[in-house]
């Protein structure tokens, strides 16, 4: 099953795809129905197979072509977005940085979020906007010291992220990467959550690439994760409760701007995408920020 | 003006006290007023002067005693926690820190947070749970880039905050602080939100302190903070939008149990309070986590 968010009338709604290039805007086709993604993803088989069973027959005016679709990202308000660092070895290699013993932990805020044909600004005070292909996971169910071996149990989803990092703010910083991982609207996130009977169990194996401006930049495969989807999971629920939305973007590979001579940071009007096979492509155009 | 959340009829509601160790209830007091602290520091001193106008004639039963309320964390839900670490000299030089040169930013979620009177839980999964005494500043103002000298207009009041640390997994995830600062319960926050009217300007000089079963482990001023607060509205607020109820915490003084021989964590059973002069005491009591 494939979810988005979509604007309708003004306010953020359910959109569900069906394969045909259509998004059927579920405040329309299920009016009294579920009104976000994390409730589908939470309401499990039963809830997704209504939801289901009621767009195998659009109601009139329900549907919207993916083309004019206004996206918001598919979880629009994270409890939690929860970040993996240094998560693919050629990419911890590229930036001089340890093969990681433990999985790399930080932070972005909702503030971060770009939805999918959102802009993705460069900030006025640094011209080093990278970018960063990740897979993104989301949370279906609340869950604490979740065994490793029952973690696929919790995960609603799976999405596109593209992790913006601004390169010499994350360094700043006494070494917490914060600062470079939280300007405004540097997270691409988008279009659509994927939910697992789609994919591969913990997304792997499954092609992940950016291209810029057409020219693929970075090209690898989530089988690359020196943690997987599961230890993620289950590492991180040791510390916090996570709950339905919450987030885990599990790291990007080799092939960032960083790492190429001469840096080609990301500029005003590039076009960033990030594809991930079976899940889609999230496109995001760079633009002069604040 | 002191601003509290608490529980009335089993949902957050705003309590004002004035001052004789009562709690007025406002969504009794004023049912048709405002629904949240953040809302009322967003309204400024009209709404404020309105507010305390209402309740100098306290309604029947809109009035509770203080030690009968039931504390919510008053900003039950920040849209930010940024944390800046290693912030008083001595505090750094305790952990072997260098002196920052520039504010070091980590952050924390809101399944941290545990109110006045709640419970912190030492996690399962370590005994190194360390206090951390921290003067808390709520933004007011929706905010960029705004300059030091208009920092302090921005701020709608300030409170106690305990960044309960976990040790070890503070430095187990390379180098970033997220894991262990981000344990279930583990950030102590209110009793109360106190406007920027009470206080010094910009929270500084305040006398702040931490007491563990009634013994001193940290004693220290806010006049102490190598980067003050109009500093770091000023350098986060070049990153990203600060929102009414966003939560910046300080920093830490020394005298951490980290940095003594043989090192007291926090255990079951011990109560510890977290003292900021003109702003309150915050007190949780320690319990064994998951």
């Amino acid at each position: 099953m494939r979810l988005c968010t979509i604007l309708s009338g003004g306010k953020p709604a359910v959109g569900v795809k069906l394969g045909d290039g259509k998004v059927i805007d579920l405040s329309k086709q299920m009016p009294r129905g579920p009104k976000s993604v994390a409730e589908i993803l939470v309401g499990g088989k039963k809830v997704q197979q209504a939801v289901l069973k009621s767009c195998a027959k659009p109601k009139a005016g329900a549907t919207v072509s993916e083309k004019s679709a206004k996206y918001l990202a598919p979880i629009p308000n994270p409890g939690k977005i929860l970040c993996i660092g240094l998560n693919y070895r050629k990419h911890a290699e590229e930036t001089g940085s340890p093969i990681p013993e433990y999985p790399v932990v930080f932070c972005r805020f909702n503030n971060t979020l770009t939805p999918h044909k959102g802009k993705m600004p460069v900030p006025s005070h640094s011209p080093q906007l990278d970018w960063e292909a990740e897979l993104a996971v989301v949370i279906g169910k609340k869950c604490r010291n979740v065994p490793k071996e029952k973690a696929l149990s919790v995960i609603g989803g799976y999405a596109c992220f593209n992790d913006g990092s601004v390169r010499d703010w994350q360094r700043k910083s006494g070494g917490q990467f914060t600062l470079g991982k939280n300007f405004d609207g540097t997270g691409g996130f988008g279009p659509d959550i994927v939910t697992p009977d789609e994919l591969p169990p913990g997304g792997a194996p499954l092609r992940i690439m950016t291209r810029v401006n057409g020219k693929v930049m970075q090209d690898s495969n989530t089988d690359d994760l020196i943690f997987d989807v599961p230890t993620l999971v289950h590492e991180l629920s040791k510390v916090m409760t996570l709950e339905p939305g919450d987030v885990i973007i599990t790291g990007t590979p080799s092939g960032v701007a960083m790492a190429r001579k001469p840096q080609p940071w990301l500029k005003a009007g590039d076009v960033c995408e990030i594809e991930i096979e079976k899940i889609g492509v999230l496109s995001n155009t760079i633009v002069k920020g604040a």
